[in-house]
């Protein structure tokens, strides 16, 4: 990317791995016949690289799928085990929910981003199917990046 | 309408529309004899095109019509969808309140408007007499208008 | 209006009133080739009974038309009054726009609406077209109930 | 788009559009050597279609791009105007973003999307370089896509 003058700090991922990973999200949800996505990918400071929502996809599915990406990232694991918090631990997930202005949203479809080497890039997340649906998208993006997708379940 | 300076989109439901939609659900509330309503008509765009508060209806129905209305649109679907959510997976609604500021409220009484072809035109947020009732009020209004009324259980 | 059960407290201005306010109001508008408006009409306790917003006007447009109307009621004078102040006096106009939350908005345009009496009913708010424009409309909707507008200028 | 089960109203552009915009608006900026830049363009219901932020763009970016193209949106002229208004009525934009929650940004940079018949489809806000540049590059883009671009100056 030609910008000389200020080559900053990459935080995690590039808008080159961010894109494939959105497009490739996107097209899982077209192969398994979802209903509209939208997606949103965060790099390594929890800030946005990309974010697409597809025609027909509800309005508040952009803030949605941010809260689980924030989520995740607020946490630091994927909002499957957000999701379990929310059922034990119920006023933690409120507490949270709080904390963060509603910016975290304790539902799977938040999915982090590693490395090869478990170092963490960012997270998925996505909104507009059900919810496992939705964090079927979020690996097959990540993987199709060639990069590992932690769902918030013990490796 | 003469706009001819800037012929704007009409984001799915026209005002004519609304217009029919909000004086028929009221309507049949005076028919049913319920407790006085707040009608909210929102576009596809989540944007008001009509609201009406009757005489006697309490200072924050607005606010809940509103939010039934806009959590049907938010999430894309009626609010007997979002009510049994709140039953089901608390954490959610909760967060989803958080995430909007409170501006989606979710109880029976917030029915999406489609055309013939499903295509989403819209949403009604009713408040004032029983959940129940206000979804009734909805209904009438988006059928006087030869709509179809999705109320977020399955066709 | 067959409210049996529950006659309520009519605040100022019944929705009948509001609504021929409102119907005039937008009829000023296309008769004199504005671009597209949004109406609100608020009774004696500040609160929504009426709102309109026509095609193709902007969606942040209710709320603007809100904000003129609020305003008005929140001082108690129409908001020509309020601009000359947010003029003479920002620092006024600022904190009263914080204090509100945003709701107040220091702009030509809002209305308020009185008796033969000089009572205080509620009031309108207008956006759309330009602010001594909106205003027109909110004075001839008034005077098409037959009621009095107060703009905020010494009568 | 394979939406079978809700084929849903599209509010002024579609993902596709957006995509080329997006794409086309950075482009420019390569090609001219600006700084790295963030692109937010929205619909026709001023919600989110497509975000992009460039390695190195700093932080705060898509909110500044954002409110560049929703304060577009919500008043309906492109945000030279709302710069014109902040110097000339510093009362107004002071009370909408505060309206807003600060959602509205008057620098420009926020253009508006018409299609060959003056139809508004949705708006483009770029974050990242000078103001003026960031406008040069969401012009690019709209017209990439064979659409107009409305700045906010008279046509």
């Amino acid at each position: 990317m030609p910008q000389p003058a200020h080559p900053a700090a990459i935080n995690g991922l590039t808008l080159a791995q961010a894109e494939v990973i959105a497009a490739a999200a996107l097209a899982k949800g077209h192969e398994m016949k979802f209903l509209p996505l939208t997606v949103v990918v965060l790099d390594a400071g929890g800030q946005v690289k990309v974010i697409k929502r597809e025609d027909g996809c509800s309005i508040l599915r952009p803030e949605v799928a941010m809260g689980k990406a924030f989520g995740a990232m607020a946490m630091g694991f994927g909002t499957r085990e957000l999701a379990r918090r929310a059922q034990a631990v119920p006023g933690f997930t409120n507490a949270l929910s709080d904390l963060t202005g509603g910016r975290a949203v304790p539902v799977q479809g938040g999915v982090l981003i590693r490395d090869a080497n478990n170092v963490l890039l960012g997270a998925v997340g996505i909104s507009g199917d059900t919810s496992p649906n939705d964090e079927i998208c979020c690996t097959a993006g990540i993987e199709a990046a060639g990069l590992q997708a932690d769902n918030g379940d013990p490796a």
